[in-house]
């Protein structure tokens, strides 16, 4: 094994940091590392935004679900689906795509642009002794976000990551089986060996919180994604989105 | 440098590929590392389907674009976003969660998920010797690419990962310049400054292309984009997420 793929087997998400900064030599290696990733038809359509300034880290932190680590040490990086840029070519082209960018296609264009670009960045933190975690939170509050970040239209903040020294140990979580994630030819047609594949992962999940709580937490991973589920988040999306002129065309 | 950052910065798309299959070893490296990206909240919202099936490989070549390289040597992985799997979930728990599952939000979650398992995968291969291409090209006819790899509902194909060894030498593509891509606090607020980013991007994508045509040609990353975006394609992309049961509600 490599240590590109060792790098990315040992990833574990990483909450609470040292409190040393990073460079801004560091930050210029995360992004281009970042924007190295493949990008559909050369279109870009992703922007990054760092947060240096503490009170407004302290108020996405806010925005994000009060998670306090966001405020404190640590980088932020935003990253935001952007079709701003290609409005402004346009202008700069004398035409009008509007159709195309207000088009569901090239809103699922912007999302993979921006998250392929994201994992790379992760990657090359990891890669250089730091840890990371995503922060999907920033999406409980769009609006208040995209007034502190100031972003036109077009661009839509989706995650952040916080990157930094970690402060803290913490375990890998086992993902789902290999033979359930991963298909050969067609998509596994038969649900009741699809419905066992689960319960055998359900087992290992239960098993893998029961070690590390003392047999206080022992829920499986079916029982945790329908309590997330079912709690309904973030209802507003579409709406928010379409006013954003991500129009789902 | 570490070599996780330089595998990064040394990506470049291969379209060329030797007659050597991947092994499984290679295939289960490379799913596993995939796995291992961060997921929201654990969701694990993307399925993988590998083709080794000659018939469906060429039969799928077709389908993006008559691109032959992908129905010859290479491995094909094509990336999912995947809610069945929580509707599975449901099943087993009792629960009708399909507000969320419908919602323009997990719509989203799903395909920045199966983005992030992607890259994952994407560099693992390539930190392996391999090249690698994304087709985005299955978005062309997604219900014919549905029938061949029967995806249940709440599955979507949303594009392929072709691996294999390279045949061919291809060059690294420039990206926007580091300060237009990367922003400090806010997005860029003056509009002058934005454009004469791209003026200059302009200019180092024209060198790029005139350097190594001959002059023959010498586009502008600007008319590139609006080329592309005037086309308006995959305007069926709506009707048929929302027809896969991915509601964007």
């Amino acid at each position: 094994m490599n240590n590109v793929i060792e790098t990315m087997l040992n990833h574990r998400s990483v909450r609470k940091f040292k409190d040393e900064a990073l460079t801004h030599e560091q930050i210029k290696t995360i992004v281009e590392a970042a924007q190295s990733a493949s990008t559909s038809s050369f279109i870009q359509a992703y922007s990054i935004i760092g947060i240096t300034d503490k009170e407004k880290k302290k108020k996405l932190a806010e925005l994000a679900g009060n998670q306090s680590y966001v405020a404190e040490n640590g980088h932020v990086f935003v990253f935001c689906a952007d079709l701003h840029r290609h409005d402004v070519a346009a202008a700069m082209e004398g035409k009008d795509v509007s159709t195309s960018l207000e088009s569901t296609e090239k809103f699922m264009v912007s999302l993979i642009d921006a998250a392929l670009a994201a994992q790379n960045a992760a990657l090359a933190a990891e890669s250089m002794g730091l840890g990371i975690c995503y922060i999907g939170g920033i999406r409980n509050q769009l609006p208040e976000v995209v007034e502190l970040l100031k972003t036109p239209d077009r661009v839509l903040p989706l995650f952040a990551i916080v990157a930094g020294y970690p402060d803290q140990h913490t375990d890998i979580k086992p993902r789902v089986p290999f033979h359930h994630v991963y298909h050969e030819n067609e998509y596994e047609q038969d649900l009741e060996t699809y419905k066992q594949e689960l319960e055998e992962y359900n087992n290992i999940i239960s098993a893998y919180y029961q070690e590390r709580t003392n047999n206080e937490r022992s829920d499986t991973w079916t029982a945790q994604m329908i309590g997330m589920l079912d709690k309904k988040a973030r209802l507003y999306m579409k709406e928010f989105v379409e006013g954003k002129k991500f129009d789902l065309k």
